[in-house]
């Protein structure tokens, strides 16, 4: 396959609404066309040849191609109607070429010293920690920690995390991060919603981050509360708008520091008068200014960004919220907290899960299911490495900084607005804003222009001595510092004013755990984070096969780009004219990802896979409400669906009505027309997953769509299993209006341990006016009408830093590629669930006896029979080096196992041979061979210490508990497999349950650990 | 501290010799200056200050320059002698400002497509190789694996290295890698001469690379060797010079390829005369053609590097070495073989190491110490990712793509030297050359003008069409191809001549080995590597104490850089004009080495340790026949030394007699003036480590020095030790001539799990003119006069692509950091020594009772006592969680714990707690507690697989053998210590002679592994 140099990179007529048509230049040049390297696909699909001959043979088939027909109906087909036209994508790229293109978009992105603030902030990550976390499979390709027994390295940091929010907010407890500062502080809207109970008002600081007004706003209406700026002082406001909660931003969006006796002030009146106050605060300046526990807020949020994170043009970064004692429960979100294992050993494990989206399912009141662990992780370990110290000594001298160039401003005569400020300053240059701003570009800094006549300067870590004076010039007018031994920070405090941070300084202690302490050496900083690592589970390892969450390689040439300069270092408020390359690929990727799906378009801003489903909802819900037709309300969901859907409709103002599954699984056709009747006037949409959650192709999706088009619903089609699907059928040429795609599954974005996610939102023509909106479009800003959505994330685009990783996933794939990979998938499930049905029974199938994407293995007749449960079974797996399958879900007692394409014949068999061999331990169980209590799958997983201890009581021998699959290496070039290669669970299986009453969710001291 | 400006970087007057005058402006520019940003010497030392102080008072001191004071005789410290003036470097950079100073001086290299050839080409190296081996510190931060338990995948990695070379040369064994191909040749010259021993003759052939045949000169004269260039075809030179060894390049430098007869012919002449062939031979070529085992060569050399390594430059790269049947215990260098473990498994280790310099001393014909270990294991990992079938995909078409240039060539009426190549071209321009390879430069291709009538195309795995397309343009002067639509490989083979292969085909198989079939898909290749990485124990899971090794911290910032384009893609032969950054990098870099050591002028070709001293010996010994001393050949050598020194010794044509030392480890005084006075005429030069190899600041260095002087000799000091000397004392002005350095100890390079390494030497104005030279300096490559020294290494800047690493470290430290760090190396050594030396005897010390950087712990009595051996306790160590300190060197018997500045005061003791702990354990044998021969000690290493067996049979409980520190998980943030990290060893003790008795040194069948 050459590439054809005239088959241009974008393909629907839609694509004329990008910012920019991207040239067809941008991909590699002739140069580094090479038509002989390898092509990728061979490296991202894990079977060869020969293996893919076997497992075809095991099912019966001659051909790949024979395999795909069977088991795709060929309504949905690509092809199937009337001038659908195939995938068209540009050929493949070579790795070397795929580098290549987007090492050339990195290079027209000009990143400049990014002083524009805004809740982004120049800071400088440490190499160890880019390495080493990063940079490193071990951390970016593990999955969310829902098996804590493999998980400890990961749930271990974000404690710290946790501990690290919540003793700079001084409140009792953080949660492992949410998807950036503005939803955390909606996520704390509804908190407050939920909590206080009464009224509808939510009071904001005029002083709040506009993004953060924007998706508050978003989330308002849907959840039908009033967002009210408040017009006079917030303590004031609080009396006149008798609110629910009020937000305030501190310091706020112009850098104006409130007094902490201002701050104490607006919570003494907001709990007077029964609200909650919520604190968007900055967690760098809480090393220097009162914590806002400590002046009375109930909540805080904010961003982490700043604590090492590159800009990454808006994200991702992880967002906090901090809560005070007696909210724990309320939080949204994950949250780790401190348990016991078998043994009794101290352990981590995700705590309150009760509460979270996938279990409350139509009662959750928050859809969040991922966190940003891999920046989260950044974070935190940023500040193991400074230390408070550090910490407070990067604060200090960002203060300082910003205060002598205040100083030199004044002494130029400026005026800088207020008196008390951390890090940003308002600077008065009437009527040559722009102008300052511009002179300043050409310097190499971004400024923020607030309006002609103010420029905001924000000074962060990596700011120079000569970027304070390119300030100084750009604002003055003036030709540099008078004094050419100026360093840009001679202005010694001496030379100052009054002390800025005089009537909020701190003088809490903070970071007090050893943790914080103990690793200030690279040498000691190495260690820990490969300790942290070696405990942990990740694909690095061996295969992680869960149902519905595509685990899939990561490879490493779609991961480098991230760290390219030009991606890493952009603020997301930059000029376009400096974000060219990220425009181009954000247009390139938004047109590649309609073209596979079959939507108008593509918004990439949700950054996450919730996110994305409240867009597509609100794009609905705006659709209806455009049309006059306000009563669409209802939400037809079917039984089976993922937890968010439900909890997404809720957030978009919908109503969620259930409709039942048939015996096999499928949508229940009579409940279905039954509900759609009934609700005919008020129907807004039905919401489902294809494949089906249950890992089928069901037959009448394309006679669903039709029914709910004709009485006037919208189809909403879940992404989760596009994997099934890419190259194949395209949802929005089926039947579909709407759909969210998850690019950490399909789409190569690795998980990252629990986020980053993204979640672009693809919709048809007839929806793309309600699309996520810009944050910063004042009509998102100031106030939303019905025909505009308004912004779901902080940024534009969303976690625009990690998108290089999908755009090189399609770029070397292409269209056939991305085909092989999807038939790649539907054989190896199909050659599992093969290998497994005479072991345990598959639980549902479509045409032919055949599987999607995925197949689920009922364990309910062997739990009934035996005792075993899939909780033991899953533990045991650990001890043959595996992580679980999904548990559980969509139907209680069941494994649903998805290979991926990703997996070789190899590690598939591997897998096979241990589910057999753990079927062979079920029945010794139910045979009373082995002890129903005692038993190798009920105490599993085994640890090393467990199976080397003195004392042995158990009935099974050590080797059965150590070595299931034999202890012996493999032969020279296996790997993983053999016993050399072991995989050791730190830690016995946790309880959960004492965990959750006696909730720990920061670092335990020291003795918690003594044996 | 700030950095001023009018601090230049350079200080020597010598530096006026450097290639260019660094300019200021190669500093960070001043819009990176952070004075605020922690210090890197912060990060780089370990102890913090709270620990610093409890360290100093367990030895009695306030301050640690008191310690140092009383360590360190005052006569050789900095400043003791009239005009000693402080050292002098730039005040440190910040890891911001290095990163920026490198990115800038990288960018000011210009890589272009490099088709240069003579041994380096370009290259793809795949991404997951790249960052999961040489960018990841598992990998790079291990040592070399003299401990096979804890070094199994590394040896494991070099057994498919030696099977790829084996095979692929179609010779019996192979070695695990050389420095680069021209010092294998000069290696496999010195073997063919122990081996053949009758002759002086060397016979090259007249196509051999030239700095293949500098680098053979300059050994040659050492050896007694005279090189004579084949005036006819080498079959016929053969009987007229009665050689003792044949060189033949295959293909040669001007791309001929002989025909496999022509070689055939060649063999069975020599083999006639009793001379052996070697085979210098480009191993991928070998894909495609006959390989040297076939034909009968009995020795193959050649490089590693076209198997993914980046160019860097020149180096590092792995050269190999394999012999025919019945050759493999001459081999030089490390040999990995497979052995047995204490339960009976196969288990790799190195083979034959009764044959190493470090044993045989003077008897030793061969200095090498080092392998390129991390460079071997890419090019291993590229071939098991590419397999045979993929390796033979990239040699067709890199020789379709030469094949098809010599056609175009040919149709423009240029004359194309020879009909036979694979790669590379010969074209006649007559009277154009120059023009022609300017014009390909402009194009972006750098080419090879071999005379002003001739240019050298090579063409590599990274060609591009357009490259192509360039190169046909400038040789032919065209305005590129005339058909518009030619993708540069439009010719088709039919419309090329006779196959150029056609004379040479290879018909046998290769890499037949599962290990080269089973991970092509990348998510296997990433378990596979980590799997590997796993299996050791390097710096990033625990201190690695090793006296005389430096085993410290390889900082992230320092090795960022190597992988930037800028560095690793530039061929060592481009022009200068493109070659400004590293010339600016080298420059800077010996001027600062040259700073801190007092020396008039360094040279960075030496690529490892060991060819650092033959070149300080050489030019001893250019010194002395400058002056028509010849007769100065008599090298004096303390009993103590490093094996290496010797053996250099003899290779530099020196004859080597051992100095006593006294009881206390010195050398003896009455010894060596006894020694000198015998051989005063003769005496050509001392070579002595300081401090002494028993750790020791021998007070009578100076004495020693001025003795030696008076007697006409010069004085070489061993950079061994310089990690207890930097920023305290200068050899070079405490009256050594010459010193080498190791960059692989005290500056910062990591060991890389046995290489790289890089030893540059130092000299006194007296012997700058007998530094190494460029070996393409014509006076290199055709032979040498008295007057010059030659090249030691076949690059002229020896590996080049890892000085980054040094120069940001010194960059980073400045003269107070790095003083620093040698002060806290001394306080680390004496703490431990303080701590151990009521438990083990520490057999030196110096003033004060001090060490130096390294104590010695005596074993010997409690090995009489107990039967207890130094293995023993090595191996316990390992149960521990430690990587054993040096043993038996450099007294047998012995223990040399050298634990460097970068361990802190935790690791410190939780070591001094391990050899306590271990020394309780040694008394119960003692006491007859435990049994003699079945104890812990002697059964260390454990494995999980034993201490989890069904059946224990030892006398001591699991616990004590599996948790000897206790099983316990530490407190949240430990790393490294707690039972819940505890390292496995993946094998037991093992069995080096059963391995010796049984040589296996290339992949073992599947059913080796069989249990």
């Amino acid at each position: 396959m050459t590439l054809t140099h005239d088959v241009s990179l974008q393909h629907t007529a839609h694509d004329a609404t990008s910012p920019v048509s991207p040239a067809r230049a941008a991909f590699p040049p002739a140069d580094t066309v090479r038509p002989g390297e390898a092509p990728f696909v061979e490296r991202h699909i894990g079977p060869q040849a020969d293996e893919r001959t076997t497992m075809l043979a095991a099912l019966g088939y001659d051909r790949l191609d024979q395999l795909v027909d069977q088991a795709l109906p060929a309504s949905i087909r690509i092809g199937a109607r009337p001038g659908d036209r195939p995938l068209t994508l540009p050929a493949p790229l070579s790795e070397t070429e795929a580098l290549a293109w987007l090492r050339g978009l990195a290079e027209r992105n000009r990143p400049r010293r990014a002083m524009i603030g805004l809740g982004y902030h120049g800071t400088v990550i440490p190499s160890v920690i880019r390495r080493n976390v990063l940079e490193n499979p071990a951390w970016y390709t593990a999955y969310t920690p829902y098996q804590p027994e493999i998980s400890q390295g990961r749930l271990e940091a974000l404690v710290t995390f946790q501990t690290m929010v919540a003793e700079l907010t001084g409140l009792a407890t953080a949660g492992a991060s949410l998807l950036d500062e503005a939803t955390a502080a909606a996520e704390a809207m509804a908190l407050a919603r939920r909590s206080v109970k009464t009224g509808s008002v939510f009071l904001v600081d005029p002083d709040v981050l506009p993004q953060t007004l924007s998706v508050v706003r978003t989330r308002a209406r849907g959840l039908g509360i009033t967002v009210v700026m408040a017009d006079r002082p917030l303590a004031e406001a609080v009396a006149v708008h008798d609110p629910f909660a009020v937000l305030v931003q501190t310091p706020g969006a112009s850098g104006r520091l409130p007094a902490t006796d201002e701050l104490g002030a607006v919570a003494d009146a907001a709990h007077a008068a029964g609200a909650m106050v919520i604190a968007a605060a900055d967690l760098l300046a809480l090393t220097l200014v009162t914590a806002p526990g400590e002046w009375g807020a109930d909540v805080a949020v904010g961003s982490t960004q700043r604590f090492g994170v590159p800009l990454f043009y808006g994200g991702p970064h992880a967002g906090y919220l901090a809560v005070r004692d007696g909210l724990e429960r309320t939080l949204p979100g994950r949250l780790v907290g401190l348990s016991r294992d078998a043994h009794g050993d101290q352990a981590y494990r995700l705590a309150l899960q009760t509460r979270e989206q996938h279990i409350r399912r139509e009662k959750a009141t928050s859809n969040i299911c991922t966190a940003q662990v891999l920046l989260a992780v950044t974070a935190a370990m940023y500040a193991v490495y400074h230390g408070p110290d550090g910490l407070r000594a990067i604060a200090q001298r960002i203060h300082d900084d910003a205060r002598g160039l205040a100083s030199r401003l004044a002494g130029a005569g400026l005026h800088v607005r207020h008196d008390a400020f951390f890090d940003t300053l308002a600077v008065e240059v009437p009527g040559r804003a722009a102008a300052a701003v511009a002179a300043a570009r050409e310097a190499g800094v971004h400024l923020r222009q607030v309006d002609d006549d103010t420029v905001g300067v924000a000074v962060g870590e990596d700011a120079t001595a000569a970027d304070l004076d390119a300030v100084v010039t750009a604002l003055t007018g003036a030709d540099g510092p008078s004094d050419g031994t100026s360093d840009g920070r001679s202005d010694g405090p001496a030379a100052l004013g009054p002390d800025p941070l005089a009537d909020s300084a701190r003088t809490s202690a903070y970071l007090t755990h050893p943790v914080f302490h103990a690793h200030h050496s690279e040498t000691s900083m190495l260690r820990y984070l490969r300790a942290l690592a070696d405990r942990d589970f990740a694909l690095d390892r061996g295969m992680i096969p869960l149902g519905s969450c595509t685990m899939k390689l990561n490879a490493t040439t779609e991961m480098e780009p991230i760290s390219y300069p030009g991606f890493a270092d952009l603020h997301p408020f930059a000029p376009a004219e400096d974000a060219a390359g990220y425009t181009e690929l954000i247009g390139v990727l938004e047109g590649w990802l309609a073209e596979v799906t079959g939507y108008a378009k593509v918004s990439v801003q949700p950054n996450a896979g919730s996110q994305g489903e409240l867009a597509g909802l609100l794009a609905i819900r705006g659709y209806h409400l455009s049309r006059g037709e306000d009563q669409r309300v209802i939400c037809l969901i079917p039984s089976s669906a993922h937890g968010t859907n439900a909890a997404s409709a809720v957030m978009a103002g919908m109503k969620v009505v259930v409709v039942k599954a048939t015996a096999d699984g499928s949508v229940d056709p009579d409940d279905l027309a039954a509900k759609i009747e009934k609700h005919r006037d008020e129907l807004a949409a039905i919401m489902v997953t294809y494949p089906s959650t249950h890992g089928v192709f069901e037959e009448g999706i394309t006679d669903l769509c039709a029914a709910v088009h004709e009485a006037g619903g919208q189809v909403y089609v879940d992404g989760a299993n596009l994997n099934a699907l890419l190259g194949l059928s395209r949802p929005g040429r089926f039947g579909a209006d709407v759909s969210h795609l998850n690019l950490h599954k399909t789409f190569c974005i690795p998980h990252g341990g629990g986020g980053p996610g993204v979640g672009p939102v693809g919709v048809g023509e007839h929806l793309v006016p309600f699309l996520p909106g810009d944050p910063l479009n004042p009509r998102s800003v100031e106030g939303l009408t019905d025909g505009h959505v308004g912004a779901v994330s902080a940024a534009r685009h969303g976690s625009a830093g990690i998108l290089p990783i999908s755009a090189a996933y399609i770029a070397m794939m292409g269209a056939e590629g991305l085909t092989a990979a999807t038939e790649h998938a539907l054989l190896a499930a199909n050659y599992v669930a093969r290998r497994l049905r005479d072991h345990y029974p598959v639980l549902y199938a479509g045409r032919g006896g055949l599987v999607a994407h995925e197949a689920i293995l009922d364990l309910r007749p062997l739990t009934k029979a035996t005792g075993v449960t899939v909780d033991d079974v899953a533990k045991r797996l650990i001890d043959y080096g595996f992580h679980a399958p999904t548990m559980s879900f969509p139907v209680a007692g069941t494994l649903m196992v998805e290979p991926t394409e990703s997996e070789n014949l190899r590690e598939l068999d591997r897998f096979c041979d241990a589910m057999i061999a753990i079927r062979g331990e079920i029945d010794r169980v139910g045979s009373g061979e082995w002890d129903r209590e005692d038993n190798p799958l009920r105490n599993a997983p085994h640890t090393a210490a467990a199976v080397s201890a003195d004392e042995w009581t158990h009935p099974y021998p050590r080797s059965v508990a150590a070595y299931p699959a034999g202890q012996h290496r493999g032969p020279l070039g296996a790997a993983g497999g053999g016993g050399l290669d072991k995989y050791w669970p730190p830690v016995g299986r946790i309880d959960g349950v004492y965990g959750d009453r006696n909730l720990v969710c920061s670092c335990p001291p020291p003795e918690a650990f003594e044996s």
